[in-house]
């Protein structure tokens, strides 16, 4: 299937860098980039990840009949509106690699159903806390669970060439509505991340000399942490609906345990620790 | 000054293995052990890791000059009771790798102390969600910040003792007192852990669906909640005057940060997030 394709991606950050150097790999017949700056336009073709590269987003969605928005979720909208008048493939469908889904269909998706384009979100979930073409690599999304959140209206055929398209990067892809994928994610990432904060800022902040004496727990446990202040804070505020509840949770949780600490109720301390460790061996066995 | 040594470690538990598999290999002079159980105890002499092993912890002790308890906190006053008549060396000295130092001193502390024994505690910081013999590596604490708790009145050539001990097997030994060491480690250590298990807890315990998609961030940022409960249990009702600070600070910026969200106050936000990156970044650039 891929080499048949004519691929365009906008935005060669972690996620999009890494796509385009698995679609050269893996032999797509002709690969279309977008970048905002010209600095990175040029040095998307000094390191050949694509055949076309450009700062013109309708130039690029030329001819591709799958194209993949891969910038923040806050340029997409705008990014939308640049390179729809290009898309002239009939074939043509578009997705995303956003990690919210709901505010992407308000605002890109919106767009390409205005225009009848096809539009199918997805979120492939790879990457790390360091970002930009720099941090990109082959493989990425080997193993990494990807999302797809199709609307009632959209069309099967145009869904299977989105999970098509994420099996062959070796991501496993799974349909959801774009709620649901919300909820998921505020929970399996975007809480994690926030709690990662917290607890950097709440071990390190206030008790001097601390910080010299942290080891592995620490460093793992707010690893997410170092990731780009700027892109969270619009990931939270995208997804803030669904974190709402997710952080409330957490904050519930936090004084239960709190007063039993206090109270000294090492059975209650006992039983939240066991349940903690079951419910992760759910997924990291 | 290890060829000269001879040392006994008092349960070869993951802290305790990794210790007898560095005596070994840095030429201890009589490496000698105590374990709980006979099959422990038989388990080492397989491993060809102890000169002498048992199960009788006076008779482990006798002409060692070295002595490392390094069974769970909670079972070292008792051993302490045990293998004291044991101790004939003159210059014995006994150190501990708990991971409270309150608490040891309030227990084995004062059976050393009151018979005569020299006891200075230390906290290598090194380990892993893993226990028991099975987990233990040679080089375990190469690299590890290792707590030194002196009280006021120990030898400063005992203290030089444990000091040269640590450094040998490669950790980087630091002298603070009990009540600071026991405020630090519920900082960087246990409040992390408890984190761990509270944010495994709010994001896959009412969520249904939620697990399958948990990526690397939730992985990591939970991974010290696959910890031993009973033993995690123990430290924290150990600590528990050192961690209800840390745990009600941790409390309190959730709630902030939840305001923070629910008012849609962005730069707040970022704020958060930035001083978390920066605070982390001071230990783990």
């Amino acid at each position: 299937m891929l080499q048949d394709l004519t691929l365009a991606v906008f935005g060669p950050g972690l996620l999009g860098g890494s796509l385009l150097m698995d679609a050269r790999a893996l032999g797509v017949r002709e690969i279309r980039a977008w970048a905002r700056r010209p600095e990175a336009v040029a040095d998307l073709e000094r390191r050949g990840l694509a055949d076309f590269a450009s700062v013109d987003a309708a130039e690029v969605a030329r001819g591709a009949d799958f194209l993949v928005l891969a910038t923040p979720v806050g340029a997409m909208e705008g990014l939308a509106r640049a390179m729809e008048p290009g898309i002239d493939s009939p074939d043509a469908v578009v997705t995303d690699v956003g990690s919210v889904k709901a505010a992407v269909l308000r605002g890109a998706g919106r767009v390409f159903r205005e225009a009848g384009v096809a539009f199918v979100g997805s979120h492939p979930m790879a990457g790390s806390e360091n970002n930009g073409l720099g941090a990109a690599q082959a493989g990425l999304f080997r193993g990494a669970p990807c999302l797809i959140t199709p609307e009632e209206d959209s069309r099967e055929e145009d869904v299977r060439r989105v999970e098509d398209f994420w099996r062959a990067l070796g991501a496993a892809p799974s349909c959801v509505d774009a709620a649901q994928h919300d909820r998921i994610v505020a929970r399996v990432s975007h809480l994690p991340h926030l709690a990662a904060a917290l607890v950097t800022i709440a071990a390190l902040r206030d008790e001097p000399g601390v910080a010299e004496f942290a080891a592995g727990g620490l460093r793992d446990t707010t690893r997410v942490a170092a990731g780009d202040p700027g892109m969270w804070c619009e990931i939270v505020t995208q997804n803030r609906e669904a974190i709402l509840p997710a952080l409330t949770d957490l904050h519930r949780i936090t004084g239960e345990l709190l007063e039993v600490i206090r109270c000294g109720d090492g059975g209650a301390l006992l039983q939240c620790l066991e349940d903690a460790r079951r419910l992760r061996a759910t997924r990291y066995p």
